[in-house]
Order: C-alpha cells, then structure tokens, then sequence
C-alpha cells in the first residue's frame, strides 16, 4: 500500500483486508471518543489559523506590488502594524465582545467588555468540556479573521493616507466595529438567531466588512491627486507585478484556512470530508474567478489583464466564502467565475464614480462579498433571499457609517491625508524617510 | 515534560512513567479504530494538499525570477491561469481518467470520462468506507499533483511563447495526458500491475512528463532569438535572483506534501513513522542536490554558481521522489547529490543541442526524473531495472508524441510564438500591454 | 453546527448534545491510548517542523531584503547553501551529539559521535516504544532549530565576508557548536540536570548562540568599508523592504512552529491546549515587539521606522522564545514589547562600538535572546535566577570563545575577507559573478 498510488473511493471499498485493520472486511465506524476528538478539532485551529495569518503577509505583498515605488515603504508599514494591532485589540476587548457567551451588554447586540483568556496551563484544576476545542486556539484562529478585515482596508486608501490616523482606525476596527458586527452572527447575536443569516467564513462578516470601512474612507479621503483629471481616468501601475501575484498565491493559501477552518470541527469523519469539500470547493471558486476575468479581460480589452486575473481569483474567492460546504465543484467554479465577472466590471465602475482604490479591494471584497452572501441561497436551501439581503444592509449601514464617523472625526482633529507635496515626494521619502528600493533608478 | 526538550527515542523508552499514560510501564499499542484513521489520514491530505498548492507559488516565483524583465508579466499569467486551468480540467475529466476505479474504457489503458464528484455534506445518507480518506482530500491532493505537471512546462518555453496556445495545451496536458498515463501507474493500469513499475511520488508521472511535454515544445517552438548566435550560446540572466530563490525555497517547503503525502495513509504509527522518513529524506536529498551544484560549479567554472545551486536543490528533490521512503538518509542525500551534478552538466548539454530551456526544467525535472526513477532499484527489492526503464520509455514516448502532436497542431493553426518584434520588446508589452516593473529603470 | 460559528468555550459548555458526541451530556474524558497520541505528536512535529523550515526562506529574504543590491546574490547563495549544509552536518555528528540517550562521550558535556538513524520502514521488526514520536519526525524537527541558529550568522557578517570561509564555520557550527551545547539542556545535560536552565524553545539555546557566533565573527571581521568614517555612522540602507518584509512575515509564521513544536507532546488535551497557549502568545508577543518599536522610533526619531518595526516583531518573537506557555496573553504581549525597545536601543548601541551588524541580528537575536532567558522567571516559578543567568553566561563564553578560535583560524589559513576593491564592486559581481538584479539600473 505504501508503493503505489490509490485508486480512490471505489478501490478502496474493494480493498477490504488492509494490514492496519486486520482481517475484518467490517470496518469499525466509531466516532472518536474522549479527548480526541478535542485534539483534532483543536489542531485544525492552529492549522488553518497559521494558514489566515499567512494571508497578511499576501495582503502585504499584493498591496505592495499594486502602489507605486514611492510609496512601498509606507505599504509595508501599514500591513505589519495593522496586523499588530489586531492582535492587541483583539486580544483587550475583541474576542469576548464577540463572543460573549452569556454576558451580553445589551442582549443579542453587544458583547462583553472584558480581555480574553485562555485555559490555564494542562487545563490543570479545570472542568475542562472537551467537547470543542481550546480557547486559545480559537482565540488565535478567530483573530486572524479580525486582523483580515483590517488589511482589506489598507489597500484602497493606499498612497494619500497619513499612517497614524489609518492606525488609530484600526484600532476602532479591530477592537470595535469588527467584533460588535461579528458578533451579531458569529457570536449568536440577533443576525444569527432571528433573521437566519448564513455567511460560513465571512463573505460579508469579514470581506464587506473591510470594503464597507475602505469605501468610506475613500469617499472621506478623497481620490489621489491626478487619477481623475481632465475628465479622464489616468492609469497609476502597479510598481512590481511580481509581488502582487504572491500575494495572490498566498491569499490563496491562506483562504483554505479561513474556509477551511470555519468548519469549527474536526472531530468526526462527517467534520473531516466537509472541510475537503470546502478545500476543493475554495480552490476550484479561485480558479473560476482567475479564468472567467481572464477571458472577459480577453474579450473586452483585447488584451489579457494580469491584475484583474490575481483580483479575479481573489474574487472568487470571496465569493464562495459565505457558502464553501453545499456546492459541488462545479457550481462552486460558476459561484467563483461570477465573482471574477463582477470584479472586471466594477473596477471600471468605480472609476466612474471617482471612488479611488488603488489595489481593487472594494470590487473584490465588497462587490463580491455581497454576491457571496446572496448566493448562498442558491445551493443552501436553509438560507434565504430576505435573511441574507437584510443582513447584508443591516451589516453595511453600520459599518459604513461608524466608519465615516470615525475617518470624519480624524478628519476634523488630526487631518488623515498627506499634503499634496508630500503625496507627489511619495509617502516613503515624505512621511517615513526610507526607501523600499532606494537604489533602484527610477524609469 | 513540558519544560525540557525530550531526548529521542533511547531516552523516550526509558521515561516509562508519563502521567498521559498512567502508571503503565506497557504502553497499548493498539491502532486507532472507527473513524479516527479515516480523519487522520484525511487532514494529512488537507496539509499536504496545501503544501503542493504552494509549489504552485514555487514556480511562479522561479520562473518570474529567471525570465528577463520584459518577459516577468508573462510567465507570472501564466504561471497563475495554468494553476485555474488545472483545478477546472482535473475536476472536469482528469480525476476520473486518472483513477476510474471499475470503470475503465480501456481496462488499465484509458480510465473513465466524468466530472469529479465528492462525498456528499456530512456523509449523510451514504454507507460510506472510512478506511481511506474523503473523496474530497484525494482529489484535492491530487489535482495539485496534475498542476505541478503543468508549472514544469511554462518555464522551459518562456519569453516566447504566446499566451493562448501556452493555456490551451495546458487544458490537454491537465485533462488528457497527465492523467491517461498516471492512471496507467497510479491508476491501477497496466504499468502498476503488468510492469511491477514503482514511482512514489512522481519522478517520472509527474515530473518526467512535464518535462518530456517541455521538450517536445522546445522543439517546435525553437530557442529564442539570439540565444544561439555566431555559435556560441549566449547567456539571458535572469532578472531577479531574489524571487528564483524564494521559488526554490517555496518549491523545497511544498515537497514535504509532494512526497510526504504520497504514502497516502496516516493512520498508523507505522505509517506517520514512514512519512516522517519522506519528510527527513526529502530535505536530505534537496541539500544534497544543492552542494553538489554548489562544489561542482566551484571546480569546473572557478566560481559558485547561485542558479545552478537552486536548480540543484531541485534536481535533488526531484531525484528522491520515485523513492523517497526505502532509502535511509545518507542513501537520500547521496541520490539528491547524484541529481544535482546531472543538472550542473545537462544545462550545457541541452545548449550544445541548441535545445533553449529558460529555466533548466529539462535538466531538473525531465533528467533528474530519469535518475531517480532508475535509482529506486537502490534501495527498493521491489523494483526491478526492467520495469523502471521500459516504464520510463512508455510514458517518456507516451508524453513526447502527443505533446509534439499537440503542439504542431497548435502551431500550425494559431501558431504558437510571437513575432521578432514582439518578441524583441518583450512579451509583456508586446501581448500583455502590461510591465511587471514599470518603474524601475533599465540598466 | 456547521453552518453557524460557534461561540467560546462558555457556549461549548451549553451545548451538550452534540451528534457526533450521542446524548451523552457528559463527555469521555479518556486520554488517546494506543498508536493515537504517537500519531498525533508524529505529525505535529512534521507541521511544525515544515514551519520552521520555513523560517530558512524567511531569513534569506530578511537578509536579501536589508542588504545593498550588489551583495543580493551572495547573501542568497549563504542562505540557501547553509541550510543545504546544516541538513548534512546534523545528520553526520549533530543530532546523536545533541540528544546522545545514554551513550554520552562525556557525561551531560559530550554527547554520542555517529551518524543519525531513523526506525525502519513501517516499524518493522521494532519493539517501537509509541510514547513520543517517530524518531524520523524528531530528526526533523530538531534538524530545522540548527539550521535556525546557522540563519541567524550570515546576516551580521554580510557584505564582507568571503563564501567559503563562511559555509565551513557553517560545518562547524551546525555539527558542532550548536549541537554539544544544546545537548547540555535539551540533551539532558548538565545545564538541564545540575542548573535548573529553563529555555522552551532556544531564545539562549538558539538565538543567543547564534548571535554569539555572530559577534565573534563580527568583531574579527571588521565592519564594512565606509560604515565608520570620520567618527560617523554612515548608514547603508537595504536595497528591497519589500523582501525585507516578506521575510518578517515568513519567520513570524514559522516560529509557530519553532515555540509550538517544542511543547513536544501532542497526544493529551491538555497538551494540544498549550500548544495553542504558545500560538497565541507568540503571535502576541511578536504584536507587542512591533508595536513598542513602532511607537518608540516614532517618538526618539520623529519618524516610524519600518526595519525597526520589523525587527521588533522579531525581537517580540525571540523574547517570548524561553517561555511562550507560562505568560498569560497579556505577559506575553509585554515581554515582546520590552524585546521591541531593547532592539531600538542596541542597534545604536552596537553602532558606537563599531560593531557592524548588517541585518541588526545581535540585537534581535543575542540581546533579546539574554532578555528572552531571564524574562522566564517572571511567569514560570521553576526558573531560578541564578540558573538562567548561569546558563546564558556558560553557554555564551563557550559559543563566543569557539567561534573566535574558528574565525581566527579560517582568517589566518584562508582569509575571511573580501579584497576592498571586491568590496567596493559588490560580492555578486566580484565573488560570483553574478548579479541579483542585473537588468535593473543603479539609482
């Protein structure tokens, strides 16, 4: 068995006396009992976990690669401070304000203001249930889910932002607007227990989230100086293409987590063969978004599109993200491949309006993120049209407008735009005095 | 136990006392039963999976590193469009073909025709078989193992090859090729049960025919413009080493899963044992490669020669994946050191056949598959010199001929290379309309 | 349960009939017998163990990242050769040097000289002791640590050194110096059985001993031309933050691995629970690293610093390294930060003593690899003062003064410095000839 390759479900029906099971052609079927259980499942949390976390080093270098070289630097900044601070605000309030249990504020709409805490060390002296997994390994998986949020909005508002208001929204994200919306569902809060609301891994939990705080801030911050002149939308390329497709590859990695891990156990077989549907189902939903962006790009353009194909697979992506387990591959694909079409689509549309977003991160995880949310209804029949479409707003409204309010009140007190000589120096030279590539000569 | 690091197995065995196990100085070596085997197995697949996905990244980065900068748009499409491709042509023929089970068309010679399909939400309503993994984690494995195959192609035919034929060869190399003659190996076909032929993970299923299809496309397509003039070969250095050695990196991390999880069961002690081997094997055998690259270059060009050193890295890897668990680890790294001077001698061998592979994917994958698919004889009683050679020669001719087919239909429809000029001015301007680095000068 | 996210541990507690568990309201707390818990610690060391390895990449573009362009090439090469070398040298001498069972040469200060052995295939024919892991994985595992503290070298030394002088202290280091004094705590030697030295996961075993090495090589080397001229400090500011980045991003995710595989054992809930302790403290500590240097170079340079920020994740990362599972988060979060300000502090600090630190290793690695080890008697109450300062002190005379007496003797024999007018031209072209970036114009 060890020197040749499988044959699949069908052979190893036929495949009835492996050594490892004995002579008994009756395979036992016995649910794993007792702390195992507890292992699997919690192991699959940091797996999958380490696997989200990754996703900001691809935000990171996705981002990186969609500015202009004068501005990498500050990019850079941007992405492994956020991630700090998630990490921090999570940790001091966002996780139990998400997930209070029963020690709600206000009932079903606002959590508990309190840090997290983990078991003590060999859950000794504790009436651990193991019928879950460890706090601190959720701890550690659902943080990264904040800290996702907060890196969808750094590459919109790329290249005119100061860094310190951009940091202090982060924390009100990370700390507040997250948790209090991830709770609503996730935390079993009034989206989850009275309107229904499906969302597996956070199409709109997570993905809108972030658009909706990048869209306000873009409306508040303004588009960069001369992308919209002279009535006409002037292209500012990304400086290294490169680093944006590892990004996507990691993102892409990554997804298989936030997916995958959603799941929320792995302690049966049942548990097991879902988070491999969901596996198959996020690559094939990536893979349709790539190829449908690449031939519309193809088709509309005549030119294939490298950075609407990486947004195009990142917009499939998001899209299957509210619903990775029902679908089969092949509507999985299709979920994924309208996803890739909304995004060619929505990319120009913006323009349109002068909403500048500079890395696409509106079309890919708003856009997208709302077509996920409703397309869950079309494979999940416990989802429905109404549930999902008014979570989606009830979702939206909130944090756009606490959103604005907050990019409003660091407006009016310490300004969040550079000045204009500053945004033409770039920010790395202006705001930061260092150079991501000081010795390469500019074209 | 938790304080001090742990001393290896003489210690291990001494330390009879672990409070996990009580006070039993016998611990109770009864395998796991039920389902545990069944979801062990499973997420090996799952981690392995993904680690294969990443290779993707692999070579994504390698090649963009290798190629010149007016090519790097290019070879990063299509490095991302070839990885889509493969997820939807393995789900829509080339899983089934590839393992049809009782379902032959030809019995051990063409497998079946139709779409993949998983197990279905939570095992419900099924008399499932958990002796082996969930459908879901095989075809996720394996379909990484299919656009592994295609990655090798994409590098040899760089900086001038167009964009289109490149993805539609693609779709029959990952729908019909790759997976016609691995289901004669892995599938259970003739050459698994007539021709006693062991490849373990791939030297010659998967990477021999990338490289035999990489060849057959070299070819026909020719060497790029200049490479070959006045009789001498002209050397196209790369454009970025930094990114070809992340690739090499990426691609060494992502072959744990390539062969770890070829042993295809995890649900024993005998079988974790045996994939830790494939693990410290397949890093012994990568380091192997790259010191024997790095001595070798030293001595024959007076200077260490950084490319030659990743390649051979990857020559070793590639040598040690027909058998990467009988060996022990002076076996592994010795067999990685053999790949690793093939490579520093067949790059200017396949140059003194004007034979232009940019990336040196014949040398690694195509050479290094030969070897280690014969040197499995080594170390492996099982394997007979007959039966690794003509299997070698089935699938080598197999692979050449209908790639060639392939390709010579492509060219004389569509045609397959870019215009000199076009290919002057680079691909990415040319095709793409897009710079992979549009601000850095040229030097 | 799959289609809503679940709510903590306070909700788990409440849910207690969960199918996969029957109706049972009160779960089997039965520890794993048998194979299991062998299985599960097998296959956490190859997911941690495939981490660490990833570290290697992350040093190399770390490295490759904060070095001027004409030395790319070269640092690349040491990256990718060292980690080649420390996977041969391991298992020639290192790893029966560094965990000798009883065969110690000298007892508890010279372990075993001969070359590693894993079980046999399948364990056959073994009296296989299942109460740790299989040897294959703890190979592994272990082997990635002493590529680690080899990573951790070539930074300091960069830009100046020669090749070869460099990769045989290589051999030494890794067959060596790390493994004997490694075997005197994690070995059971005398600074584990006679000192009471507490270090989970090596911020002395590891880190420290790298920058040992590192300073001694620094300090007979000489800093690079022009860095101290005219009682100045002239900086030379890396050529890539985008790689540099990368880098950071890449060691952050692989010490998940490095501290969370050194909890050793995975087979009891109580031990995957503080694996997950030491995920999320980790992750924290690296938060608060970040954070502390990012608020600090803010304040003392009126600028934040993105290479600071940087290597204040990773001084967070080395400090919390000696004791991620004792801290509550908060701690953890703490213990990063003071890491974060002691690296702002001592890379000027090195500066006035003209100790030329190309990457800020020494800081991050042997000063908070100092702080790391004393920090573990503020949460861990087996830690004495005294045994932690000794063991710093025992184990750094030793690393320092070997490491010298091997500097001294490679630049008496052979030199270890490039010529001034290589270094002037840059390693890549002068030493190797070859570029890293040879299409991109010099700014």
């Amino acid at each position: 068995m060890k020197l040749s390759k499988f044959m699949g479900l069908a052979a190893a029906a036929a495949m009835i006396a492996l050594p490892a099971f004995g002579q008994d052609a009756e395979p036992d079927l016995t649910p794993p009992t007792g702390e195992i259980g507890y292992i699997f499942t919690t192991f699959m949390f940091l797996v999958t976990g380490f696997l989200v976390m990754w996703m900001g080093a691809g935000f990171s270098m996705l981002e990186a690669g969609l500015v202009r070289q004068k501005n990498v630097t500050m990019q850079l900044m941007k992405n492994i401070t956020l991630f700090a601070i998630a990490a921090i605000m999570y940790y001091l309030i966002g996780y139990n304000l998400m997930y209070p249990g029963d020690g709600w504020t206000i009932t079903n709409v606002l959590g508990a203001f309190s840090p997290a805490a983990m078991e003590p060390v060999g859950l000794a002296d504790t009436e651990t249930d193991l019928t879950y997994a460890s706090v601190g390994s959720d701890f550690y998986f659902q943080l990264m889910f904040c800290a996702t949020t907060a890196s969808i909005v750094s590459g919109t508002l790329a290249e005119r932002i100061k860094l310190w208001p951009f940091l202090i929204f982060t924390v009100v994200l990370t700390g507040l607007i997250y948790p209090i919306q991830a709770s609503w569902k996730w935390g079993g809060g009034f989206l989850d227990a009275n309107f229904g609301f499906l969302d597996f891994a956070g199409s709109t939990v997570v993905h809108s989230v972030g658009g909706w705080a990048a869209l306000a801030g873009a409306l508040i911050l303004g588009p960069r100086l001369g992308k919209y002149k002279d009535g006409r939308v002037h292209p500012m390329p990304g400086s290294n293409l490169a680093l944006a497709t590892l990004g996507t590859f990691i993102l892409w990695l990554g997804w298989f987590g936030f997916n995958g891990g959603s799941q929320l156990y792995m302690d049966t077989a049942g548990n097991v063969a879902d988070i491999s549907r969901i596996f198959a189902n996020t690559n094939t939903a990536a893979a349709g978004g790539a190829i449908a962006a690449l031939i519309l790009t193809q088709v509309m353009f005549g030119k294939a599109d490298l950075t609407m194909v990486l947004n195009g697979a990142l917009a499939g992506l998001v899209s299957i993200t509210a619903e990775p387990l029902t679908p089969g591959l092949g509507a999985a694909t299709l979920i994924g491949a309208v996803g890739g079409v909304l995004v060619v689509l929505a990319v120009p549309f913006l323009d349109k309006l002068k909403i500048d977003d500079v890395v696409g991160a509106i079309p890919v995880h708003l856009v997208c993120g709302i077509w996920g949310t409703i397309a869950v209804v079309i494979t999940n029949p416990d989802a429905t049209i109404f549930g999902q479409v008014a979570s989606i707003a009830i979702v939206g409204v909130f944090v756009f407008v606490v959103s604005a309010l907050v990019w409003m009140a660091l407006k009016v007190t310490m300004g969040i735009r550079v000045s204009e000589e500053h945004e033409i120096m770039g920010l790395d030279k202006a705001e930061l005095g260092m150079e991501a590539y000081p010795e390469f000569a500019k074209g």
